[in-house]
């Protein structure tokens, strides 16, 4: 029937190289290349077919994600892929899996937690997927506090070993994904105990399974969690529970870069600075960004495409009816969201430059930039990913009944987006970190301490707190300098009159408290500040 | 392990007597009891268990519900339920089914567009539930635009019959609940020709499958339009598309209480007003307000109670973690949402007092008040189920990643809820539709017509251009005058704002066109205020 190319109409008015777009939006043709050959092998390869996803029972969807798994590791040794192509062709295969967890957090914490001789054990075979791991660190009753973490590992100097124990309900291992039913390993964290002195939480190597059998090994208590949001989406992946009854493991698998137990059980620290820690933050985050900015393309481009397609009202003469996208109603709250995920991609870019910086002055023991490096990162994670999951769901409000169904895409790519708020920080949680940072910035502009990076324009601060906007006419706003000034000043503004209302409080912590809902409108105005200004 | 109960000790401090509140919620002590008596009945009945419903595949999903309903209709007839019993049952069960459409769309079609001699017919053969029907109007390419239908019933004089057809792939009829795989009958809303002449849209009652072996009829094609949002959730409904093939019907199936199409062909209107039509949606609406609230009341209990449970940070010398609840940030965000679930049940039951007194002028023929009666409903239908949508997912964020996994019931409550935004009129197109209303009451006020009603504040015109809010202390908000005359001065200025500007373009659709975000706004402040006082 009717066979209208709308895109193609609407493409041709573009006045920009869409050739050249992709490169930039790809970061170098280099990555555009790898990307659209990565797309292309996908997308023509049946085995990685994603249409029936949702309309499988729990039990087919994980057994296809095996399927999916495997294949994709036959294949990138097949074509011997490299490393980046091997990334972006999982990410095309675009399903949570347990190997996310293996490659992405159970292989890095023994990189970076463990020794010299830990690596040699434990590596090969994690590259091998002789073993599969995972990262058990959320309990039920413990996430974003990481501190408060329950599970107990006791040194036992009688033989030398540690004695890995859940003491309550709340210490059961809960949410690491791949745990539920797939991972023979796990980088567990508990609290290192020796003598009778708790030396905090700690990472350990701790077998679950069996491999000969897969069975769960004796003390060991371990499962899936059960469905979470949507149909497809996130279920793919095994999020598990796990409980310890006195689970013995051998000391060296305490992973000991930092801090080691002696065989005599005596707790020593190493030299290691602990804000290596941050370095590998920083990472995390920036590509949580960089995630961000893919996610809100997705559901931009489809709610884009289908404002040009789906046509309503406005038929004159029997004429088409109006293209959705025409509506100043539809252009008000979709193109401000094709704005923020170009502006996020470009701030994803530009926190890789500050990785790298941060990286290079760590490596010269320089920890002077840390500090705004790290509440800069924590505050973009959480701005980034709450405009995109909300703006996810916008979009597919944007495409009306239509984008309810499925097969819109936009209900799975929101049910696998939204815990992204959730993990590597929570959201709130870290904005209150982001807002601590603003306030001992503010509490140090009287000492002569220049503030620096992304808070160097609080050093501005007597122009900022009197400055008036001069837009005039519509036009004005046109001015990337009069856009930066107000949010500018709105930051700095909002972050002095909390600091005002928080010196009337005698105990800090209780001003803090009281006044958190106004820290954390402070800290998403100097987050959004970043943004425009990056 | 622990079984401290921290919801008894949160109840011990409640202000105000629970038992009253209950009644007060359910509106009558005898709801209340009827309400709990449903409820019990579904809880206790292992054929009603939803905890398995997100583990289910499409199929099984689909089978569920099939044995659920006839499951229901068992019971309804066994302990002889009153039909508001049976409406409670029903809302319990709480999975969408074929039945939904059968008993609240196509009944009651019938019965307020047929005459007496279709009621006769096709009601009692519907009320045993030997045919079962499902609500044909939106096409593939026609939501809110009903006028845009293109599925045409062309009346053949010479066979006495109208011919329903599909003529483009955007008049296929697709969503209509029940139609997918149950219904055995239709009303198919098309577009009425006899002659060459177009009467526009019409509903017509059209047997789609056979009653032996359910088999499509000749000329029918239909079929699930597949996974929709969510696990479980809307997927238990068979949302359908058809096509029609020159599929014949007799005349005397065509809707014929408001219009008739006579032997010869000849197109005429009865007196029967068509405005009664809104008196129907006024009761629709009122309906779906009153389930906002419920919805939104189950979302913010399941927030609630999980603020209580949940502890994080703020242990002191190894005590207890503090009560999520006990949060500012949380309290912030979750109070208010608390706050509109008894708004929005209060502002439900004031809807049907409207209902009532719509009714009873209708009746006398007095339809001065429609046009008001229609915007407020409109507008209220918009306003609280978007706010509920959307709380109840803010909700699930104050859940953290509990409020992702489906046993917290968040992520069902979300899916199966967003389609109200859309269903019943887009809630866009309402606010627009409430907008153009303001404007018009905006444009008579120097005329001496009073505004009545929801628009009644605007006879204070000059008071509320020039007065300025009293507040000067917190505690001023207090006052219940302070807070409704804030809300009645920014609704009338930001209506009178629209108003201005648009009186500079010359042609008024263009301004209205231009200005519609501006005018969103202002339809929202309004619903707001009505809201506000109730």
């Amino acid at each position: 029937m009717e066979a209208l190319d709308y895109h193609a109409e609407e493409r041709r008015k573009a006045e920009f190289d869409l050739e050249e777009m992709k490169i930039v939006w790809a970061g170098s043709r280099q990555n555009y290349e790898i990307s659209d050959r990565m797309a292309r092998l996908v997308a023509s390869d049946p085995v990685f077919r994603k249409d029936n996803r949702t309309m499988l029972s729990r039990k087919d969807l994980f057994k296809d994600t095996l399927r999916k798994a495997a294949h994709a590791w036959k294949r990138i040794i097949e074509l011997r892929l490299s490393e980046e192509e091997a990334h972006m062709l999982r990410s095309y295969v675009d399903q949570p899996a347990f190997t996310d967890l293996h490659w992405g957090m159970f292989i890095p914490a023994i990189k970076g937690q463990g020794t010299e001789e830990q690596h040699e054990k434990w590596l090969p075979m994690a590259y091998k997927m002789q073993i599969i791991g995972c990262y058990a660190q959320t309990e039920l009753g413990h996430g974003s506090n990481v501190q408060g973490l329950e599970t107990t590992a006791t040194f036992d100097p009688q033989t030398d070993e540690f004695v890995i124990h859940s003491p309550t309900l709340t210490s059961s291992k809960w949410w690491p994904g791949g745990l539920g039913k797939v991972s023979t390993h796990a980088v567990v964290y508990a609290r290192l105990i020796t003598g009778a002195q708790d030396h905090g939480v700690h990472g350990f190597i701790v077998q679950l399974r069996s491999l000969d059998d897969h069975s769960p090994l004796p003390g060991i208590t371990v499962g899936d969690i059960g469905m979470k949001f949507g149909s497809g989406a996130y279920n793919s992946m095994d999020n598990g529970l796990l409980r310890f009854d006195h689970v013995r493991i051998p000391r060296n698998q305490m992973l000991m870069r930092v801090s080691q137990v002696t065989r005599e059980g005596k707790f020593v620290q190493s030299d290691v600075p602990r804000q290596l820690v941050y370095g590998t933050m920083v990472y995390v985050r920036q590509t949580i960004v960089s995630d961000a900015s893919c996610a809100l393309a997705r559901a931009v481009c489809i709610a884009t495409r289908y404002s040009a397609v789906r046509r309503q009202f406005g038929s004159q003469n029997g004429g088409p009816e109006t293209q959705v996208i025409d509506y100043k109603t539809q252009q008000s709250r979709l193109f401000p969201l094709l704005a923020s995920a170009y502006a996020f991609r470009f701030v994803g870019e530009w926190l890789k430059w500050l990785y790298t910086d941060v990286t290079q002055r760590l490596q010269a023991s320089d920890f002077s930039t840390l500090p705004e490096a790290h509440a800069c990162t924590a505050g973009l994670k959480s701005m980034t990913t709450s405009v995109t999951a909300d703006a996810i769901e916008e979009c597919r409000k944007l495409c009306g009944g239509h984008g309810y169904l499925s097969n819109s895409g936009l209900p799975e790519l929101f049910a696998v987006y939204i815990p992204t708020c959730t993990y590597e920080g929570d959201n709130v949680v870290l904005l209150l970190q982001v807002a601590r940072f603003l306030m001992k910035t503010v509490s140090q502009l009287g000492s002569g301490k220049k503030p620096v990076g992304t808070t160097a324009y609080m050093g501005r601060a007597e122009h900022l707190m009197q400055c008036r906007c001069e837009v005039e006419r519509a036009e004005d706003w046109l001015k990337p300098s009069v856009i930066l000034e107000a949010f500018e000043a709105r930051a700095f503004r909002m972050s002095i009159a909390c600091a005002k209302n928080l010196s009337k409080f005698s105990n800090p912590e209780d001003g803090f408290s009281e006044l958190s809902p106004d820290l954390l409108e402070a800290a998403i105005a100097h987050c959004q500040l970043i943004v425009v200004s990056k």
